[in-house]
């Protein structure tokens, strides 16, 4: 008998319902560890199925193809134990989010989670019950207790399964990136190590899955406190962490530590994971997108480049008497710089035909939003006309600040299978530019210096009918984010009636959210599922 | 003191987060129950916020003024008792919903929920936390038991209450509609009538909230399971339920028994309704819609009329080159049996304009799906800029049956800010066509009896590319309403690789539905937020 214990982090990116996928994915990772000479391999939440499956838990087929996945890695795991999640549904038909311990062709032992999260994106109670006891299994004389990502979350499954007489804990995630959450888990992480005592390793998934993304990140904490081990962010990883069983206590050996991204390099790997795997899981050949000489729509290509590649990217720009020649001749250079495909076309004819279509209509009145809109309808018919024929899809590039106060044309600038900026506040926007051209100069100076326009009228300026983007976008953030009141808003140095306008302008756009495509959930709380607002409301604060 | 008590079930139509107009609505019926001369009111669940407030129930400013309104109506009931519903945050932070007794001036007693229903539409546990007591308040000599809405779908509550003494139970709903949620609700109460001996007053709530309608339909059965008081469908209305006090007993009185209606009828209500109250909440002037000479085009518009009248809806007809002259025969005569507005825009000069720059694109292979959508996203973008010139809303056009498959053009006749047949299928909005029709004849008949088609190339029939609609809609019914495998549908008797084409169709356009304006849920499972799929998804059965 050795006195160490190798145990792999096995940080993977199923895909969501894929069950035959997902299980021979597990099945390689098994052999991989097996010939890094390891112990044990713990795998995220409900890797048979990926997370989240939503209601494709409520289907029965689901349960028997999850029982023969789980019958087939039990068969594999002869030289080599595995602590794996799935979804399980009893003879009462009642549904538990579950984790095994499987070993020589066994499954040891299993647990049920504990805490089911039924906030932000998470819906968990809506499927699940839960479980009450711990699971603590001894192998290869360590005593390994088993949590599931909530469960960490909270005292009471950590200091249950110490008292059941665990020495390491193991927990299996899937834990959606946003901003702060990588610091958020080391400092619930410290505080379950000092209540315990105990070391715990953080298996977290990889990938993107419609609204979210997964950061991987996967990590083991000391009974010390110490981060011994990290894995990358971002990437799938196979990460060892090493123990030493000694007389009467069990210690994590310090390890390989990958360097951490800093917060803007941060968010721009997780839009461009999200993109990846929106485009890649749904089979897409690659995307195309309008490059508008814009800040938002420069921000998408380079995002989408690097996600996909040059080859598989698209760009076209669709001029307009508005389109200022300096907006042509950067989206140009951008195309170029990238070496993506690019085109240019003019969209007077179709404009001119509905003009006269519409005659009638359009002499009601001065020209106002019906004719801004028009412009941005007609470029995403041309989207979709491309994408039909070719089959990329089209990229939205709307940001957060756009998405929040309506200022995008539904069906127009809003057309496209995702939206990678969604959740990303226009002031990011531009940080995210700057950090991308201090790689390498992609992004054309211009575009990130010039005022903001959306250029669907005669010198217009973003700024001639919405606040400055600091100030919309501390708004925002305050409304949305942190449910602040209006009156609270303007204490923090906001006009009252500025406040209120853009409040009012949130809860009004609520109907044109509602039919925007899903995009990468980057902050705190995104539109989406994370932010379950009616339509028809008569609230008032 | 008298022998009787004469209670009044408001079934009224608040508006979500308007407390003040709620607050308003509430004490204006307690008025008119006073002039009745009641004794007490029952209203609604969550009275004072509407039903579902969904994610407002996150923000502490709406408690504050649940607080002031609840006090007005404490401040109201000198003469008169009521017990109403609101949701409810303690200093700890935790929600709870909740009903008062008042009275005299006074805030006699209140209840928490103790059945939280978070399935099909329902996110109530992501909101608040469950109450464990009884609520029995002895009033004019009667011990009312209260119970809210999920509470009286099981057992315990109502057994508690009975234990607890009462002799009346009282249940405050926001039941939203299904086709067979009334006998459903009839088939329940009667096992809570038969466990507890109790008679029971069920109150629900009326109109339409985004994706829901309320039906009213509030009844109060007796000790002896007979529906003594039976409140209309789909109106609001203040029903008298009298009881005597007997020497050791409480008798329900028989009283007014609307008449309720068939089936088809039902639907065809909650549909007005769905439109009515989204256009009329939401403060539009009224609608306007692509009219094709197809039958779902033409029930959409019996339904805006019927729910909005004439003078408030307007039609287009927008015909191509493959629309069929009775097609166009056949809009022109509902639009002027229903006397509204109408006009035709040939799309022809669109077309042709995007036909020429895209010349590039479209000469890639035979003219496909790209050329249909195209004529379809004109037709959106028309309507669209109509919309934007007068105000009133596109009424988009899909029935389930396209939407469930995805026979229908994404940013084209999905256009729209709301989509009454959304969950009608197609065999449904037959059924409804001639059920409209036996009241007056407002859709021409060669509607109803010709085969349907698109219209979007020459000679085209939606059988040519779909299964016909019996079957279809059975596919779909068994598939997403009962979540059958796909064995099972063929074992009802269909060919497997229709079964597996269809299912393939349903799965695949989820990414459509996530940008699908709301529509009225008629069916036990809708689209929308009672069914979560992911877009992203690999499962198969």
């Amino acid at each position: 008998m050795t006195d160490t214990v190798k145990l792999i982090m096995a940080q993977i990116n199923p895909k969501v319902g894929d069950i035959q996928g997902n299980v021979d994915l597990i099945l390689e990772t098994l052999e991989q560890a097996k010939q890094k000479e390891a112990e044990l391999v713990v795998f995220p939440e409900m890797t048979i199925t990926g997370y989240p499956p939503e209601d494709l838990l409520l289907r029965d087929g689901l349960y028997s193809q999850v029982e023969a996945a789980l019958l087939k890695i039990v068969n594999a795991s002869q030289d080599i134990a595995c602590v794996i999640g799935y979804p399980m549904m009893d003879e009462l038909g009642e549904r538990f989010n579950m984790a095994a311990f499987i070993a020589d062709g066994e499954l040891l032992a299993s647990y049920v989670k504990q805490n089911l999260p039924n906030y932000s994106v998470f819906d968990e109670q809506r499927y699940f019950n839960s479980g009450k006891q711990d699971c603590v299994v001894n192998y290869k004389g360590i005593k390994f207790g088993i949590l599931i990502c909530e469960d960490i979350w909270k005292i009471s499954p950590a200091a249950q399964a110490k008292q059941a007489g665990a020495e390491v804990l193991l927990t299996l995630n899937a834990s959606p990136f946003s901003q702060e959450k990588h610091q958020d888990r080391l400092d619930t992480l410290a505080h379950r190590v000092n209540e315990t005592g105990l070391p715990i390793v953080y298996v977290n998934q990889v990938g993107g899955q419609d609204e979210l993304v997964f950061d991987g990140g996967s990590f083991a904490v000391s009974a010390d406190n110490d981060v011994c081990v990290q894995a990358p962010e971002f990437v799938e990883n196979l990460c060892e962490v090493n123990f030493i069983k000694q007389q009467d206590s069990v210690v994590m050996v310090p390890g390989e530590k990958a360097e951490l991204f800093a917060e803007e390099a941060r968010i721009y790997q997780a839009l461009i994971t999200g993109v990846r795997d929106y485009v890649g899981k749904n089979g897409f050949p690659g995307v195309l997108l309008g490059l508008s000489g814009g800040i938002d729509s420069a921000l998408t290509l380079a995002v989408a480049v690097d996600a996909l590649g040059a080859e598989n990217v698209e760009a076209v720009m669709m001029p307009f008497r508005y389109t200022a020649q300096i907006s042509q001749d950067d989206a140009a250079e951008q195309a170029n710089i990238m070496g993506v495909n690019y085109q240019s076309i003019p969209i007077e004819p179709m404009y001119q035909a509905f003009e006269m279509s519409l005659q009638a209509t359009l002499a009601v009145g001065e020209p106002d939003i019906t004719e801004e809109n028009l412009q941005a309808r007609i470029r995403g018919t041309l989207l979709m006309a491309m994408s039909n024929k070719n089959g990329k899809m089209v990229l939205a590039t709307s940001n957060k600040s756009e998405v929040a106060v309506g200022y995008s044309t539904l069906y127009g600038d809003m057309v496209g299978g995702f939206s990678p900026l969604k959740d990303v506040p226009k002031t990011m926007v531009y940080q995210l530019a700057k950090y991308r051209n201090s790689i390498s100069q992609v992004i054309p100076e211009r575009v990130i210096t010039r005022p903001p326009s959306a250029e669907l009228r005669p010198d217009q300026k973003d700024q001639d009918s919405l606040p400055d983007y600091d100030s919309l976008d501390a708004m925002i953030k305050a409304y949305v984010k942190q449910d602040m009141s209006p009156q609270q808003i303007v204490e923090m140095g906001y006009e009252e009636s500025e406040v209120r306008r853009v409040i009012r302008l949130i809860d009004r756009s609520e109907y044109k959210r509602r039919q925007s495509a899903p995009g990468v959930k980057i902050t705190h709380r995104a539109f989406g599922r994370d932010r379950r607002y009616p339509i028809t409301s008569g609230y008032k604060e």
